[in-house]
């Protein structure tokens, strides 16, 4: 039995949805995978922050943001380290970095993530900001110190994307994917199938917590683009930047866009897609109208979808959760496994 | 650079398909992967049997079945051994099975994979019969002699289902798997829809290739359980037989159920399906009548696809080709390149 022992700053949905995921099928991963993963340190900006070598209890820490909003009531032999003192100090194999995202700076997690790969630990996160602005960057670090790098939960959250394409599509030869990577957009085009005007279904999306209050990121495609960025660079090879990205929003679609293509039997969604084309990779996000056919057109609300070209298989095509707390803490256990079958190598 | 010397029984589609993808991106796999495949044995009851350890081009052995049917031309040190004396006497790594599938007795797939098992060759297959009938014998053989055993391309055709299970979501908890796993139904169903009698369109399907002339193993549902077998001995941890699988083929459906459905919105789909009730598993293969909005009911024609239901993620669909010479060989490189990772740890 292997142990991990992890560093998580960030404990917020899906730090929670993670922990809540070791509380209860911690001892039967630990069974069927030979890992034990530990959590020794938890730095949270509103909740606190301790360390404790002998290992946090994610039930209790649960227990603890769930009564007071915060992590005091739980003993641990050092307390308030900040997020890179917290990295810089604690005795771990892998951080987990789950703090905001930031998809012009990519900071702060860029920052705490080269700390750590300096330091020689693995890096799982789920936080699009430093893997769509910087994976070259830390591809290079983490190759140098023999550490692994998990992303999967920047795409598609917990429905493994990344690696089904790195794992066992990309010998197929990958020429193309494309998809509905962004949940909110897509919950939004369908509200308004049904006939409510885009500002109702915005409004709808807000009070369902599925967009935020300013909803930019995600009606002008910058989130979808990012995802591009990702599928990329990471399956692809590629090392596009955001502004390579060319982005469209779904706010100019009209009432009578959606009804115009309804009649011809067709439905709009916000496709991101990224192709290899004579050898140079195109990317885009943009409203695309689908044959009411395509395999892509009936993922409806907020599931999302990829479909891989390949130059052996054709068509493969992935649908699964876009979101959620327990499904992107998933993705993390999802890296974790799979680090730990790589480190065994 | 690790190098698999390649034993394979049977050349026929399947094989050649293989053949065809090394003889087109084998240097490239190497590269990428660390790891040339290098056939050393074929043999095939029709084109005949050769073994050379220093390799057999697989562009020649092509170019020597298209010209002439047969094997004859290609220069080898051994010659004219049948299957049993080719895995006797090889010295291989790994057994590549191709030979006809037999889903009554297994055979003679069942014999040549337990003889190369105990000589200690690592075994891969996309033959059906041995895997449905009698995987848990087989992997108690592997695991004692320390070897592994690649299935993939059982289970839609070269479209990575049973690893994608097996490596990225049973963590996730797999607690029912359904889906559409025989294309050959699946193409008869959609020509139904598109006016055509049970009659005409299996008539079609064999003019196609897609049904053969003794159409039973597909209508009758004999192909799909199999498959529902092999998933859930593989993937849920059961060992079910054939006979444990309630099974109805699509023989008795009308132009008027499939009317009927039509115009209810819904249609008709040979569904497999595998699931824990109360910690026993249930398998069947029945036509079942799916809404319009169901993810399984937009796959039309030959496509397959499969519905991963989850305990963290709930539902994850994978769709893709379910046959096909380039892409059932896929399955086979896909297999070796897991297994090649699996062997370095």
């Amino acid at each position: 039995m292997d142990t991990y022992r992890l560093a998580m700053i960030g404990f917020g949905n899906v730090g929670q949805g993670f922990a809540q995921i070791l509380a209860e099928r911690g001892p039967q991963l630990a069974r069927a995978y030979g890992l034990n993963l530990k959590i020794v340190a938890v730095c949270d900006l509103l909740k606190g922050s301790l360390c404790d070598p002998a290992g946090l209890d994610p039930a209790a820490l649960l227990a603890a943001v769930q009564s007071s909003g915060r992590l005091d009531s739980i003993p641990a032999p050092h307390r308030g380290w900040d997020a890179l003192g917290t990295i810089a100090k604690v005795d771990a194999d892998a951080l987990i970095e789950l703090s905001y995202t930031d998809l012009k700076t990519g900071e702060p997690a860029i920052t705490h993530l080269r700390a750590a790969l300096e330091r020689g630990l693995h890096i799982v996160t789920t936080n699009k900001g430093p893997i769509a602005l910087c994976y070259p960057d830390l591809k290079a670090i983490a190759d140098e110190h023999g550490v692994e790098i998990g992303a999967e939960g920047t795409v598609m959250s917990g429905t493994p994307s990344l690696r089904f394409g790195q794992e066992l599509l990309a010998a197929a030869g990958i020429t193309r994917i494309q998809g509905i990577v962004n949940g909110t957009t897509n919950y939004i085009l369908t509200q308004m199938e049904n006939g409510m005007d885009y500002t109702a279904a915005l409004a709808g999306a807000q009070a369902k917590g599925y967009a935020e209050a300013d909803p930019t990121g995600d009606v002008e495609g910058y989130d979808a683009a990012g995802k591009v960025v990702i599928l990329a660079n990471l399956l692809m090879g590629a090392s596009l930047d955001m502004a390579a990205v060319d982005r469209t929003g779904i706010t100019a679609l009209t009432p009578q866009d959606i009804a115009a293509a309804q009649s011809a039997g067709a439905r709009w969604k916000l496709i991101g897609r990224v192709e290899s084309e004579n050898g140079k990779i195109i990317a885009s996000v943009r409203p695309t109208r689908l044959p009411l056919a395509h395999p892509l057109a009936s993922v409806g609300g907020a599931t999302n979808a990829l479909t891989f070209t390949t130059d052996l298989l054709g068509d493969v095509t992935v649908v699964g959760p876009g979101a959620g707390r327990l499904e992107t803490g998933y993705a993390l256990i999802c890296d974790l496994l799979a680090i730990h079958r790589k480190q065994r190598q």
